[in-house]
């Protein structure tokens, strides 16, 4: 078992953060002293997460010399409460509180409470500083790093956002003891997407370690959150904006807003989406001649032993695929950029892809249901 | 009168952008084509300013080579309208237009169409461009100029907001040949306060062009909108996000807010507010013996000249001053910071202030009421 801790950095200048990753972060205050101390703190975590954690995180804080108790607000649980009323909700108690800018806040839970507080900090009074501690693996591995906060729209999800930086991620591992199977094979969508966009090795890896991380074994656990931190935070240092390279992240992403926007926010977690939305990248991959089909198999087979769906729900038709898609934030210029696989541990983010290739994607899959 | 056109630069490195100044602006497609060209645009615009100024910008979007036509929003007129819930308006109206990362907003009007289609442009789909063509006098000397974009809050103002840089401002200088006369003095008071911060100068020739200015003489009007815009541009340059010098640039606004917030928003115009605030500082500055008697007259002489008064509403009470005054931005880890004077074209940015200075300077002012 790994006791020790681990720490990345993004490097990103100015903007710069360190990741601290390791089983009891969540009784360290060394690591979220430097971004606290002498500030008044707000954390923002939700109904779920507060009871779990909240008492190890005040103990915590207690011990950060922060300037007064802090001002805490618990969400309701679930995407479906990841709105603009939301963050308006947030931005008044901290008004209330009379909180300043030099003031901070703390995200603690899974992706949504961390896009939501991230999103809060970065409007609230033009933007005050935030620290994240995802409690979910696929906040830990993606959502937690690289600075994307924002929300849902009903025409589109994380349409309403902003890049702000965290100052500080702290992962304690041992979170993950209480996170329900289905939300870690959810995060585990995001861990597999690494390995297939850039780090064949990883994936080769993750073949040979997939039941041991669904078994949540500390060692591989750890492993896997660290080097998919690693792969993030490269990312987002060549390209904090996306600009370019950062795109690839979104492998089955278009797919992936489409089935939950199509199906109702909450009603697919992110994760699980994403999951069944890099089988049918895949899949278009292979139709285009692009990735082989002994590519292509690997592919679904280890989204498949995670305990993810290969196939969309029924219920989002192939029109209601394409009418979603159109309104992604990877449309450019109007015209549908899909992120594609060209091998395993290789993609690439282009318009140049083959209209029938997309729907006989689309009608494949609408065909199983 | 001056007939040709000037630019400056607002120096931020990739995020750095020109000002045009000058009349006819409006006629010059060349001025907004490089932001445009190619892409979607949405105009956002109020129920005074489109009426007036839609069809010249139509016509020039039209010599622009945009991909199609411009999708055009009209709010309501007036800081009453400056709220999240406007925001939320324009970003579903971009939404269901479909308008991509890769459009534009455009701001035509006044600093409250500036500030809220500025931040509609900071959260879109984590941020898109946008460009600047200011009406009146006070967005183009101040508010379109330094990225600094945001909406009210029932308990403050611009207390939700992001630093977000246009790509272009273009100042058409005859559009204020519309303006009324109460909107054209509030500009004035953002005028001044260049003279009062930084240029003494700049300051003594406003002394001898005041009435020029209020008369809407071209030259004079340009010229003082040129230099307002230079000091402006310098300081942004020096300070994008407010660390320090640009703070400056609140002269009279934490005084100006509290009565904008106590009267309600809409009641003063913002540089109605400010002129006052300005007076009040120019006062307590004179109190605390930073400001000689020679000094606090020439402030007071000549906010008063330009149609601006010096005594803020009775309605605001000292004690309603505190409360608002302790809420503002520039209060840093509990301690209200204020701008104050040391001279005529030198101001400070301090928490180092005698509290009697501030509580006489209060009492003062409602013994007036």
């Amino acid at each position: 078992m790994m006791t020790g801790m681990e720490s990345l950095n993004v490097e990103l200048g100015e903007r710069g953060y360190p990741i601290h990753i390791g089983p009891g972060m969540l009784g360290e205050p060394e690591r979220l002293r430097p971004a606290l101390h002498g500030r008044r703190v707000a954390v923002v975590t939700n109904t779920t997460v507060g009871p779990l954690y909240g008492d190890a995180l005040r103990r915590n804080l207690a011990a950060c010399d922060i300037s007064s108790d802090p001002l805490w607000i618990e969400l309701p649980d679930g995407e479906q409460h990841k709105t603009l009323a939301t963050v308006e909700t947030i931005l008044s108690r901290l008004l209330e509180a009379r909180l300043d800018r030099g003031s901070r806040i703390v995200a603690l839970g899974g992706g949504v409470v961390g896009d939501i507080a991230g999103f809060a900090a970065a409007i609230y009074q033009r933007g005050i500083d935030f620290v994240q501690v995802p409690t979910t693996l696929l906040a830990q591995v993606d959502s937690s790093v690289g600075g994307k906060t924002g929300v849902n729209h009903p025409l589109g999800k994380n349409m309403i956002g902003a890049f702000h930086q965290p100052r500080a991620v702290v992962i304690d591992t041992d979170t993950l003891k209480t996170l329900p199977q289905r939300e870690l094979q959810a995060g585990l969508a995001e861990v597999i997407k690494y390995g297939l966009i850039r780090d064949a090795e990883f994936f080769a890896w993750l073949e040979e370690h997939i039941e041991a991380l669904r078994a949540l074994e500390p060692e591989p656990l750890a492993y896997a959150i660290r080097r998919s931190c690693a792969c993030k935070a490269e990312i987002v240092a060549a390209d904090e904006r996306e600009g370019g390279i950062r795109a690839l992240l979104n492998l089955g992403h278009t797919f992936g807003h489409a089935i939950e926007a199509g199906m109702g926010y909450g009603a697919w977690l992110h994760g699980e989406a994403v999951g069944t939305g890099m089988a049918m990248a895949a899949r278009m991959s292979e139709r285009m001649g692009w990735l082989d089909t002994a590519g292509r198999e690997r592919a679904e087979a280890l989204i498949q032993r995670a305990g993810l769906a290969l196939e969309p729900p029924g219920a989002v038709t192939p029109d209601r695929f394409r009418e979603l898609m159109a309104i992604d934030k990877k449309v450019a210029s109007g015209r549908l950029r899909l992120v594609l696989l060209r091998g395993i541990g290789e993609a690439v983010l282009t318009d140049a892809f083959e209209q029938d290739a997309l729907d006989d994607t689309l009608h494949e899959h609408a065909r199983v249901a």
